[in-house]
């Protein structure tokens, strides 16, 4: 039987960079991946991805691979949210100071990047080779290749970062008092693009995320480096008036799209034709504990698979990989157990925050970003940070333009919302929102805190 | 290929008495069942089994089967929890009004006869027949039997009543959409049992529910036919003094039972043998949703297994066979996909509350009982209930005593336990709590309740 120092259960984005870090710490790296190599043009993954945007966490575990500048130049920065009205009206809402972005990027190029850097590293990457079982007892992996052959291999520790459906994680679900919770949000998604005008230009701003928010239902739009955008529609399955069920035929997609989003249907030429063509794909949230069972570990989706409202789900997979890798530092590459058991009562805390950041922040992107309050609220909320820059940072900047644990994010900004909702309760706040006595607003803040 | 008309996977409590219910509507039903036939002595279920409590909701389905009478000579009324202290003082909390018991009965003996019932009736009962596989789209089960050989058999209809660890829900938790939770809780148990005396006599009073509280731990003894008691000794797996793993040796068993069970320790001869022979068992709560795909449905454990704490894992399975069995009454045997959304529909927030019951009393049961504070509220609920019957029914009786569905009974509790709070923060109502005003705690009810 074949014997393996580690291995990695699938090459996705969060296994490819951890197969990085891991040979840099002189290990033997094997990768297993079900799919086909798609660098070599036999296989697409097409219609079903939502656009990535990269943020600090994700830039932060990059960079400590060296990766940084090589990604740089695949991305196109978003400085903030441009939220389109009905009537085609559009306002813009940064994410952060100036010149902080999120960082649009496709998926399948990065991959391939990060895959091709792996293997100059001397990753061994197994292409095609489906894992049928994990033995959690001996360790062993039951693997079929692509031409049907089926063979066993030992593994001194195994790592399952296979995603949403791991393979590891299956055979965890089997053991007495795995934690485990999959849970499907009433909406599901559906891919769509806006390509370049017709003298090869963007259609619309590139240096933002496009938002249509439509209260139960949205669209999205992110920007490529082809100038073309990837869409997302996001609507309930079914239940409401605007579902994925209630679009039957050509006539209901142009009906839908021209009276709630006009402006993009004008630059959607390819509308009817993708919306049957690509899948309607579901979203789901899996939280599980422990992620370790003796030298086997879960991580990134694998344990915690979030949906995509917060833009985190890859950044804090790569976030993952740098934590586990400082442990590694830390304790050597033959103290497997502590590493993972260390990793694991580090990280859980952090990951159930930002599962629950993103379910709620679905709320927040088709709903109230179009009320003008809101925009009054981000407003009073930047304000009080260039106030008070150390006190005083908004939720969304925590998340996305710092390294903070997710769980002292989430604290904070549970507080940060209680005093907010109290200041914007006022009826005057429109007018006189600029002339707030901020510095009481950051004592009560300071209150809270040493409660 | 064969092909049934109704496939049952196992032959528990819920799918023995389920197969009788469908037989009697003219089906051909075949019930498969991967443990051996138990009634012919090769096989013995020992020392994992919580004696049942068999109540209200139960019996009403057992009546409608005509097997209630039958039933009721294998068990031993239990009329309250009798409380026992560190010193060996016990005090006695009736369950209900006077009369009013849930009854004790052993899980091996009770499955014997309905199987024995519905055989007689004329179901098929497959023992050794282990279902590996269930595929969804073609309702095709594939089966081993005690001999190794592998069958393919479809199904019209399949109900999964094969427990916490189903195969049908395995089948359903690969299928998009399915939510799905299972979440152990940080004790496990361990059975034990007091034998009668040397003069074959009870060794403490048959007709209550012995309860041995000790805040984060306990101890719980059920009578039995044959004059012994099975006890459970629920304790914390790790992480306090008094835990599983803390106890190593005969002599770790002996300090724990002097120290805190010592009036029961002295009944337990085989206490050390037992303690070591049998197992440490983990308690599970699943929750789960949709219970159905088209023609195949889960009932029972397989869709809403809850912890042992209020005694309604049974009776709320047997609960679920009789409202199955009044929509198939309603709808007839030829609209099974009509008849399965309807029970989930109608089922689904009940199981819900019922499980969320089942946690909370572990609370009450190893920690509040012996408070004296919890006698005198239950004795206030008691004259409440018997000043006004109809309009404040205590939360215990809603769910044991009565059919009322489950959400209402917990949505009432709820509101009686604020008020009850209320009632019980007054500093002397140790002293005066048979002199209150008991017509306007009804109008605080009464007002919750319009609310």
């Amino acid at each position: 039987m074949k014997k393996n120092e580690i291995s990695i259960l699938g090459s996705g984005l969060i296994g490819s960079l951890l197969s990085i870090y891991m040979k840099k710490r002189g290990l033997d790296v094997n990768v297993y991946e079900k799919r086909p190599d798609n660098r070599k043009g036999q296989y697409q993954e097409e219609g079903r991805s939502i656009n990535m945007a990269l943020s600090d966490r994700g830039w932060n575990a990059l960079e400590k691979a060296g990766l940084k500048e090589k990604v740089l130049t695949l991305t196109i920065p978003m400085y903030g949210r441009k939220i389109h009205d009905e009537h085609g009206k559009t306002s813009f809402i940064p994410y952060g100071k100036e010149g902080q972005a999120i960082y649009s990027i496709s998926r399948g190029r990065f991959n391939q990047l990060l895959v091709d850097e792996a293997e100059k590293l001397g990753v061994n990457m197994f292409f095609g080779h489906k894992v049928e079982d994990v033995d959690l007892r001996t360790n062993e992996l039951t693997i079929t290749d692509a031409n049907g052959s089926q063979e066993k291999i030992f593994s001194n520790v195994i790592i399952g970062s296979d995603g949403a459906y791991s393979a590891l994680r299956n055979a965890m679900l089997k053991q007495v008092r795995f934690n485990y919770k999959q849970e499907y949000i009433t909406h599901g998604y559906k891919e769509l693009s806006i390509p370049p005008t017709e003298d090869g230009e963007f259609a619309m701003d590139p240096n933002a995320l496009h938002i249509w928010p439509r209260g139960s239902f949205m669209l999205i739009a992110l920007p490529n480096p082809n100038k073309s955008f990837t869409c997302t529609l996001f609507l309930p399955f079914d239940g409401e008036r605007v579902c994925f069920e209630n679009i039957r035929d050509e006539k209901d997609v142009t009906s839908i799209f021209e009276t709630y989003f006009d402006d993009a249907y004008k630059i959607m030429p390819n509308l009817k034709e993708e919306y049957f063509k690509n899948p309607t794909s579901a979203l789901i949230n899996i939280e599980c504990y422990p992620w370790m069972l003796k030298s086997a570990l879960l991580i990134g989706d694998a344990s915690h698979a979030m949906v995509p409202f917060y833009g985190q789900g890859m950044n804090c997979g790569f976030e993952d990989c740098f934590i586990l890798d400082e442990l590694v530092e830390k304790f050597g590459t033959n103290a497997w157990e502590l590493v993972f058991a260390k990793f694991q009562k580090k990280r859980k805390k952090d990951t159930d925050a930002i599962c629950q950041l993103a379910m709620e922040n679905f709320e927040e992107m088709r709903n109230e970003v179009s009320d003008p309050k809101f925009l009054i609220r981000k407003k009073i909320e930047a304000k009080l940070h260039s106030l008070y820059p150390k006190d005083w940072i908004p939720l969304y900047t925590m998340v996305t333009f710092s390294n903070m644990p997710y769980s002292e994010a989430y604290a904070q900004g549970k507080l940060q919302e209680k005093i907010m909702d109290k200041v914007m309760s006022s009826p005057l706040i429109s007018q006189n929102w600029d002339k707030l006595d901020y510095e009481d607003i950051l004592y009560q803040m300071d209150k809270a805190k040493a409660v």
